[in-house]
């Protein structure tokens, strides 16, 4: 059900190279980066040719085998450079220091553990895709609509993705549903990633733009929210792309269910709120001249103008119904279900 | 104030034309359009290059001017045509009623009509941000930020624009705050033009995505959201461009005040409810291909692709705190309150 092979091992460990989809050309054109540097890899990242929190980490994790190629100091330096690509996603921290523990780092021991990761998502995934069909389930028959934003699909991760698994496994189930995707500014991981794999999918796929999602909730067509996280507090309080915090917001005041799915490495116990999560600001380039051409006066033109480009949001725990996990479902989201469920206590 | 000559007859009546800035090729180009035909008036009102309510009307009016050129009988049919150009604004009828109320439909007749309507356009502009200044000096002092959403400015109307009026006028006596433009997908109308509008005339202006309106609340950085109106029903539901719902909702959401600013001709009494008002659906490439390439997969290219266009939403009068008028300002927003300031009792 994987429409594209996203992210792929090519060769053995001691010369081999990750080969990575690039998402920046899509829908457009079919690409592929060829990563034989971590350099590579960083600027993959960096740029958004490999994006999505568990898709990062296997990439990140593939990017350490390639440095040790270069002799056994590398791989840890490797781990600091491509742990600083991108500061907001929590798993890859984790599965950064899961290759560190790797002793001696070899091309060999270090490729064993960074398939294992990429393994694990993939089941990952299935087992989110399975414990979030119940939310499906029940949408209500007059509101058959699962809204979505940004790309929390198989192309983000190594599987079927985290949001996109339950929506995956339904179509496999043949159960009555369709999905509206929000293009989701500035960088339309929305339209061009989203509906591009859904439709691709036969899923029945509806693109908005992210103004239009409280209308379409208004006209009753939305019966679930689901998106994924790029970062979970151990409160609850959930860091995911900018403008899902707006449908939140939005599915309270219209009483819709909203939904987090994502895998058990996106907690960090250790981040006590959201008010502890870094949130990464970005070039305002995105927004004043995103598709190649001028969309807006620059500061340069005008000098009362500024831009704002925050890359992501933190919704509070208290509007999230639930959080669909790849080992259940935290229902209702606050700080001891969410302690129980990663066994802390 | 007006940063641009939007609208101008140019010449005499028997012989004059219609000239328009081209709103699409803001902000890269200032380019004017000679309208000398009906024709090139209604496809500069259908292709949005003059939008905006009250600039619609201004325009349409000055187009029977062109009609009657041809003869006497031109001018009701010129009427029938440009009012079928937008079926949402209203004020184009009540202009065009106006019109359709010269006898004879001379030229010179109907260009003294349409001058004073464009007059009493920019009265109401003054008149509006005069009675909109208070919800500027309300504003906290730690939240001095006005969000604004699509292009209810100078470009939008015959004077200094409806939303924006208030602003300009705060700007002129240095009183202190900030705007934020949303940027108003799918056709930029915010980044295009209001951040060019307010940012040439000085007034310090920060562009955001539109799903990023909700952060910026949360942050704590928004007093105040006002926004234009292209048809308000006689029980206060308002008709605006798309994503105006969404603000009214995370306003409250914030306990933000919500206002709408719109002179009285933006009203229909005749309009029941929000749900009387016709919601005009757009083509959908200008959300997949907007840019000039393409920003997501087509039916074409996939089966199960769709898009959904809509051009404006409906505000329930619920949720609207207040509606400034060149008359005043409506506040609780309710049927009594609204017919009384219509004096319709």
């Amino acid at each position: 059900m994987n429409p594209l092979p996203n992210i792929a091992w090519i060769g053995d460990a001691a010369t081999g190279h990750l080969r990575l989809l690039d998402q920046t050309r899509l829908p457009a054109e079919e690409t592929y980066l060829d990563c034989t540097t971590v350099e590579h890899v960083y600027d993959a990242i960096k740029r958004l040719s490999v994006r999505g929190a568990p898709a990062i980490a296997i990439a990140a994790a593939y990017g350490t085998v390639i440095a040790a190629q270069q002799g056994p100091d590398a791989a840890p330096q490797a781990c600091d450079r491509l742990a600083s690509a991108r500061p907001t996603a929590v798993n890859v921290f984790g599965a950064l220091d899961r290759l560190r523990r790797v002793v001696p780092p070899t091309p060999d021991a270090l490729l064993s553990v960074a398939q294992a990761i990429h393994d694990e998502d993939r089941q990952a995934c299935h087992a989110i895709g399975h414990n979030g069909l119940r939310f499906i389930d029940a949408l209500p028959v007059q509101a058959r609509g699962v809204l979505t934003h940004c790309n929390a699909g198989a192309l983000a991760t190594g599987g079927i993705g985290t949001a996109t698994a339950p929506m995956y496994l339904a179509h496999q189930h043949h159960k009555p549903f369709r999905v509206f995707a929000d293009e989701t500014r500035p960088l339309l991981q929305g339209s061009r990633l989203t509906a591009f794999e859904l439709a691709a999918a036969g899923i029945d796929t509806t693109l908005i733009c992210d103004d239009m999602a409280a209308h379409v909730m208004q006209r009753g067509d939305i019966g679930l929210v689901i998106t994924g996280a790029d970062r979970i507090a151990r409160n609850g309080d959930t860091a995911n792309k900018i403008g899902t915090y707006n449908l939140a917001v939005l599915a309270k005041h219209h009483r819709i269910p909203f939904v987090i799915a994502a895998p058990l490495t996106t907690f960090n116990p250790d981040t006590p709120t959201g008010q502890d999560i870094p949130i990464e600001e970005r070039n305002p380039v995105e927004i004043t001249n995103a598709f190649g051409k001028p969309t807006a006066p620059t500061a340069e033109q005008l000098p009362g103008m500024n831009t704002y480009n925050p890359a992501f949001d933190v919704t509070p725990a208290e509007l999230i119904t639930a959080i669909v996990t790849d080992q259940g479902v935290i229902q209702p989201v606050h700080q001891d279900t969410i302690e129980q469920h990663l066994q802390l206590n």
